[in-house]
């Protein structure tokens, strides 16, 4: 049942610091690099990985065990992303350009400022499960840095272990013959590597993708060093769902079809699994999630961790007097094959337990959680911790204003229609939400993504040849800028 | 030598937990309210505090002993500040409105995304002793918070006890007579509170300004939380300054006069004091700072607590064999009041023991470096902790590429002529920098403050009526957002 035929390896501690002094080297040649070289070099990593699109797949697939079909899918998004980030730092917006011009005649005199944002330094980006490519090694975390202008240094899941250090290969690789300096990329591999880089003087951000518990480790080691840094991570998610009774009369058959579709998605896998809907009892609505689920195919799941983790989490939750089983058997320990499973539960006992029955389970499963009402709703849905995502189906007539209310507040996205899983990366994307979903205000997907790894810095009274170019006059005229007050976009 | 008269108060577990019980009840009516009424509200704050300046400067004087002529010019700084947020209110810039269209046709389908920034929750504001209202009960960490539409229960600094309670007072009651709700602006008192205030799982982030040790106590507090918050701290700043030897041999009397009035400003207490001057050996600048500082008056400090620190800091730097004092007499311990005093030291001393020399002291003191040229200079800096700001004098002609690249790296403000002291507040200000400057990528002063106390939200394939109203597209007429990758201004 070994999922991995690569070896597992381990960078030592001389390894790391070679690693992170290479970075550290780069890391003022990204900072000083124009906007058509930083492009220019985000572009060419894209384009190797769409090159060696056979060969990574094929090694993904033997690793990960996620298809050919959806890992072809997902380099696309992954070179696409990397494409997005180089019209971001085209655009230039992202510098947030901010100009007062100074006034020797105010009391006191006002001096002149120039804003804009500059790269922090080196990251440090630690690769998911169960986004091989799309939150991995070039994934999100990796490119918003580099189009930040930050190397990365990134921490091998070691789930795929052979994929990402071929991919590392190939984009370092591709970076170079761009003209990016050495040290722009690179990976570690162990545990104890990444714990030591979270925690290198040289590392000045981190990104992270993964479970609670070790991104809480890794948060806590940013955050007790002696110059704590950005821990910028995501760390799990339950992505409540809200049907109506008037959407399960209108369309129920449409929307169990939707949601059997999205929490096998990925075998079950992905951040974003809707997994907790909430279903008015009684509505009929179990029976169509019955028959819809009961006819959806399992598949294997990424590690031999995940797949002993998962029998062992739909245990868990049966162990809670409240559930029950509505369709599927919860697979055998040992099972090679995950097949879907739907429990449910009473909003009551989630109001009460939500601890015990709200915890992110990877995998195949969602919990249907029966209301009686809006109060009895209202007080389940308060008890849902923070998510990446939140999705009401209602009807026109429906009268959802107090559970809007709570929905906002408890996700970074909330849906209207369709179902979470599935993640635009465009312009207005926020993928992030309160703690544990995320622990930050910023998102890990979307043009957004860039803030993180920038700092502000304020030139006052500068003389020209001292200001970065991109805040000199002739810069402004071409780029979009505040300046007085005063938004401009040329 | 006791510098307030008002009695030290403690808030009560009990009394804390109503305090943020009420701020928790008013966050859903920030949240909500338009532009207009908060812009409102905070203008009103404005008058309020305008109006009450007699009554507030008696008290200020009593409680800090920062003279009447300051004191007032900080009401008018912290009034200023309370409108300034009120037109980025209503700019709406600050909201980063983002939206991509759907497109069903598209493979996969692409739904329409719209996103904005909401409030994050209650706030916490830890007020410091140097700035009784820039930086304190009304200062920039409330108003950018409320104009973020977050409630703010403010730590009170035992410095100045009496003026804190009215200043809350005023100006609770001026947001109430504007419309504002109940326990929109409160306060509590006393180690204990603050502690719990920062633990307390109704606030959602915290800014502070005040010492590295009850900061990183408190940043400590707050990422211990089973759900961390972020936690806004400015902690501490030694503010290097470099003088080429040409700056020195073209203005020296200047800069020596300029020098002598930045780091006496307001007794020495300004975090943004020049507590580190590299100056060229030899160059005769030495005796030009001598001249204008021993010319120049102390002051009592801000309390007794400083005023005791005061001349233990400058024993400590005494201490180093290395250090002698270049003019002034260290005040004794128990003075009233603080006298003048720079010291002088190497840059090799500074590159071996920064600890010990580059320590921020309180007080109307400041560390000239000696350094023998351009690498000698380049090693001492390279020593110097992250501070707010950096300056650098030079003359054309003088090569400070290297230089430059240092002081980018180490600060949030870079300056080129004048002092740091003195921190305009505009749309362009970072007031900000590496650890242990602030613990963040964001600025406690100027417009982009308000982006701490904000998080992004994004509503997917939403019906109209469930937008927020700064969503529709009646208000993107006429709002600055971007749609479909295009930053528009109408």
């Amino acid at each position: 049942m070994t999922s991995t035929t690569a070896t597992a390896m381990t960078t030592t501690r001389e390894e790391l610091d070679e690693i992170v002094r290479d970075a550290a080297s780069a890391a003022p040649v990204w900072h000083a690099s124009s906007a058509d070289e930083r492009a220019a070099w985000l572009r060419a990593a894209a384009d190797a990985l769409d090159a060696a699109i056979d060969e990574l797949v094929e090694i993904a697939d033997r690793e990960t065990r996620l298809g050919p079909v959806r890992l072809r899918g997902e380099v696309g998004r992954t070179s696409g992303q990397l494409r997005l980030f180089a019209s971001v730092v085209e655009e230039g917006s992202y510098l947030e350009l901010t100009v007062d011009d100074g006034d020797a005649s105010a009391t006191p005199p006002r001096p002149e400022l120039r804003r804009l944002l500059v790269p922090v330094g080196p990251v440090a980006v630690f690769s998911a499960s169960n986004f091989p490519f799309a939150f991995s090694v070039a994934g999100g975390d990796t490119a918003s840095a580099l189009a930040a202008g930050c190397p990365v240094v990134v921490k091998a899941h070691s789930g795929h272990p052979e994929l990402s250090r071929r991919t590392a290969e190939i984009v370092a690789a591709a970076l170079e013959a761009a003209g990016a300096p050495a040290g722009s990329l690179s990976l570690v591999e162990g545990r104890d590597a990444g714990n030591a880089l979270v925690q290198h003087p040289v590392v000045q951000a981190a990104g992270f993708t993964g479970s609670l518990g070790g991104g809480r480790a890794l948060f806590d080691l940013a955050n007790a060093r002696p110059d704590p840094i950005p821990f910028y991570g995501e760390l799990g998610s339950v992505n409540p769902v809200v049907v109506t009774p008037a959407a399960v009369a209108a369309r129920g058959g449409e929307l169990a079809k939707g949601l059997a579709g999205s929490f096998t998605l990925g075998v079950g896998q992905f951040c974003t699994k809707p997994g907790a809907v909430f279903v008015p009892r009684g509505a009929g609505f179990e029976a169509l999630v019955a028959e819809r689920a009961g006819a959806a195919v399992g598949g294997p799941l990424l590690t031999d961790r995940i797949t002993a983790a998962f029998p062992e989490g739909v245990d868990r939750l049966l162990g809670d007097a409240s559930v029950e089983v509505v369709t599927g058997t919860p697979s055998a320990p040992g099972a090679d094959i995950a097949q879907p499973v739907v429990l449910a539960t009473d909003a009551a006992a989630v109001a009460d337990r939500p601890h015990a029955l709200l915890e992110e389970c990877f995998g195949p499963v969602t919990l249907l959680v029966r209301y009686d009402g809006p109060e009895d709703l209202r007080r389940a849905l308060e008890a849902v911790p923070g998510s990446l995502t939140a999705t009401l189906h209602s009807e026109p007539g429906d009268d959802v204003a107090d559970i809007l209310e709570v929905l906002q507040r408890k996700a970074g996205r909330v849906l209207f229609a369709g179902w979470p899983t599935g993640v635009a990366v465009t312009w207005s994307q926020h993928h992030g939400g309160p703690w544990p979903a995320t622990t930050s205000l910023h998102t890990s997907v979307g043009a957004t993504a860039i803030r993180r790894f920038l700092r502000p810095v304020v030139f006052q009274d500068a003389p020209e040849a001292f200001l970065p170019e991109v805040l000199r006059d002739a810069a402004l005229a071409r780029l979009p800028h505040r300046r007085n007050g005063v938004l401009r976009v040329p």
